[in-house]
């Protein structure tokens, strides 16, 4: 075969391999989005089927032969660069998944699967022990699972590199430590402030047919096409890929909480823009989708915080959620408005926490996770140290474990390195809109006017075309011109906050 | 291998490709309910993908080696029922399959295709000879195929076999003449008839939400469950199974003629009963399905008319349609209800014809297609014979091929033999009906307290639960005693007919 009758094939090969993935995320998504229950059992032998023939596919001796193939260096330079990244993404995939005895792979799911049902139990009851030796025997597998892939020190990198390829332990404490310092002090002037906003008149009804138009509303507004997408309701929002053309949200209607709602839709239609706008290039390829995590996170924080939180965007929009809230706003200010939906104070609980307050509860899991694979931090005193970083980064102590280490499924799920995207994500995008606003100097006169076409355009040019055909950094690199910067972040929160706190 | 071994290896392997066909079938429900255009020829892929993926499996050596071991006959006195049943299914679908040339059976789905486009814009213009070349091709190909399956004569009994499995054009002459026999004096006397009921208050207003509430309602009172399925909306109801536990139905509102969503909506929930009330043990079987087309549209057929269009059903179920109906049938008696929708006079279109004319529209086709198959009718004398039978059996003639010869899809679709299961389903139903009385005498009484559960008990009993298990004469035979007896639904229809219509 010429090298590019081995590319079309290949090529054709993985497509398939994307094909069946695609169905498996259209089972998930109606799996979650209102599968009657008697049939989930055999739902879910169908993901399992569809699964194992991807993980079949993704580890056979023909994807071998292929990567062997189109690794070859004087092959190589006869490939175009999407060949290339497909084949180096291929290549990773493959490494990781034989490097695992496929036994010991399986245990290991079963494993996970029993703890996130013990962690349910465990997290009702407030009782860490329940949980322990399930978390002890995860992290024992994770540790094997790093010596596989044949890392020997500095174990936590490996687990990073699954989530935001390219970071390390290096980069991170650094970003961090900065943020850190800047965000600690902060924290505690706002909560000293003798300026707090009222916020009781958030809590009012808001009809859920008309938070369901404003949701239509909004995500339309900053550009989210209803052609390649929909919209449903969720127990917990969602943004799901079938493919570019059909990039599914969902949301949540709270009736007394409606400020929950809006911006939680159009935090989904942030990761949903990224993946609708990614080159149609890409599609049937593993590149068809965001780069990483952080990256990914980086959208929806953007049109969540710097959007859908700012004085601008409402300066716009006020009125018609006025109308559309029966005028229970008629005697709040905008002002009044703006100060509420941004109200900062330290929490216990993650997926609630503020915006100021979001990166503190980031890094008290980064620094336990950090301990536990490259120093020699023990489970059964994560609640203690969770509880003893709660304290010194954000000034206030978890009750239990509950409020504290029980709180989230990642660790029972196995997603240790996960976490660190979510404030990585952050600092990308106020970096991101650093660099937009040189573009873009008038970008608070376009929120004001309604006018966020050419703001998607930065975004869907420097970030979302390219899907993962860039890697985090090098994207980062091109489209602002630096490393990671936590400065951009750390200025935007303090003069916001202490414009709000008035200190 | 013992042959235990033999038959677990051989369920593991049918399973999976079940386990195709449910995400098959889930895309498809997905395109038909809402997925965003953008997305849908990529969703096309997946299909063509994972239907790649089931007739490899369905064909492959290894399929051949499980048929050719479990078909030993000293191997087969060792099976059980059900695993007889399933490899002589998967023996019928891989000779099938394998008998004809692959680059033929392409080719033929391509020009399947293509006609199913220009059909659409020769029906729009009325014009039958856009068409006849791409059905002479069809045709041609369907001789073709019924050669290689190894029919010399009679080959229309081949095409039957495909829908109805065991059922012949003998037999079927016989039913079809016997009714026409009564069918079509007993149209005449309807037409004639000075006693016409009254309709046009059918077309009232009737808001949608509450259409959607009655609809929900009504399923729930002839058994649906909607743990097990779900009701959606779509341009045509259907009806569509991804396993037992997940049956989903779907229907039209439709603002000014909400008894045809009503009786729709009873029509895919009979189909929906079937499929829910399959035995959990032939779950990842080739047996998890209705029959035969026939017996499911006796099922359907059986909830729309003999429940659906009953005085008893409406006696129960009209002060709810009053209230819902915001009193505009405070002035319709219940009997001016009931003859109103059981309205009955010749008309073109088949999917619009009432019960009592309808099953005249199916033997036109039957006609046809015995007459193209095994006699020398040509395709470019299709709608001169068209006219002539639907003047010969409904006493009226088309004005134009869209309203004639050109109204369905199924021709350019190559669905030949599929036709004559639609009015077989309604001789079953009336039959099994008359078995039905036996044990339930007091069916009317039940139609009228609401209580439908014995009823629906009783075909669960003895059609529901054997899935694919009996072939259609057997499962008829042993529910009611008989071969296809169409006296029952003669009977039927002259009773109900003479009584609304006064002769």
């Amino acid at each position: 075969m010429t090298t590019n009758e081995v590319v079309a094939s290949y090529k054709h090969y993985v497509k398939k391999i994307m094909d069946f993935n695609e169905s498996i995320a259209l089972a998930e998504w109606d799996l979650r989005t209102g599968a009657p229950k008697k049939g989930v059992k055999q739902r879910a032998e169908v993901i399992g089927t569809l699964s194992e023939e991807v993980f079949k596919r993704s580890t056979s001796d023909e994807m071998k032969g292929y990567i062997d193939a189109l690794t070859d260096p004087t092959v190589q330079e006869q490939l175009s660069l999407i060949t290339k990244k497909m084949i180096e993404k291929s290549q990773k995939e493959y490494d990781h998944n034989v490097s695992i005895p496929a036994e010991e792979y399986k245990a290991y799911v079963i494993l996970q699967s029993e703890a996130q049902s013990v962690w349910q139990e465990a997290k009702a009851k407030s009782d860490f022990s329940m949980l322990q030796p399930y978390l002890e025997k995860i992290v024992d597998y994770k540790r094997h699972f790093i010596e596989y892939w044949g890392i020997r020190h500095n174990k936590y990198d490996a687990l990073l590199d699954l989530y935001e390829p390219g970071l390390t332990v290096k980069t991170i404490d650094h970003i961090f430590e900065s943020l850190r310092n800047g965000l600690v002090p902060l924290v505690e002037a706002v909560v000293a402030s003798g300026n707090q906003p009222k916020k009781d008149f958030l809590a009012q009804p808001f009809p859920v047919d008309r938070q369901k138009e404003l949701c239509h509303h909004l995500l339309r507004e900053i550009g989210y096409d209803f052609n390649a997408g929909r919209l449903d309701e969720t127990e917990h929002p969602f943004e799901l890929t079938l493919n570019p053309g059909d990039v599914r949200v969902t949301t949540n209607y709270q009736e007394h909480d409606f400020i929950s709602t809006i911006l939680g839709t159009i935090h989904e239609g942030g990761h949903a823009l990224y993946e609708q706008h990614i080159s149609r290039e890409l599609v049937g390829t593993p590149l068809c989708e965001g780069t990483s995590m952080g990256i990914h996170e980086s959208q929806s924080l953007f049109f969540e915080n710097f959007i859908g939180r700012s004085r601008a965007f409402w300066s716009y929009h006020y009125d018609e959620l006025r109308r559309d809230a029966d005028r229970h706003f008629s005697s709040v200010s905008l002002n009044d408005f703006y100060r509420a939906i941004n109200a900062s104070h330290p929490s216990f609980i993650r997926t609630l926490a503020d915006e100021l307050t979001y990166p503190l509860h980031i890094m008290v899991r980064y620094d336990l996770e950090k301990a536990l694979f490259n120093s020699d931090l023990q489970v059964k005193d994560l609640p203690g140290v969770w509880n003893e970083k709660m304290n010194e980064y954000l000034g206030i102590t978890p009750k239990n474990d509950r409020e504290g280490v029980l709180q989230d499924i990642h660790w029972p799920g196995g997603d240790f390195g996960y976490f660190p995207s979510y404030a990585l994500g952050y600092v990308y995008a106020a970096q991101f809109k650093h660099a937009m606003i040189k573009d873009i100097p008038d970008f608070d006169d376009r929120l004001q006017s309604g006018k966020l076409h050419e703001i998607t355009h930065w975004l869907s040019t420097h970030i979302h075309q390219y899907g993962s055909l860039k890697k985090p950094l090098e994207l980062l690199q091109e489209a602002t011109g630096e490393c990671p910067n936590p400065n951009y972040l750390l200025r935007y929160l303090t003069e916001k906050y202490s414009e709000i706190y008035h200190f």
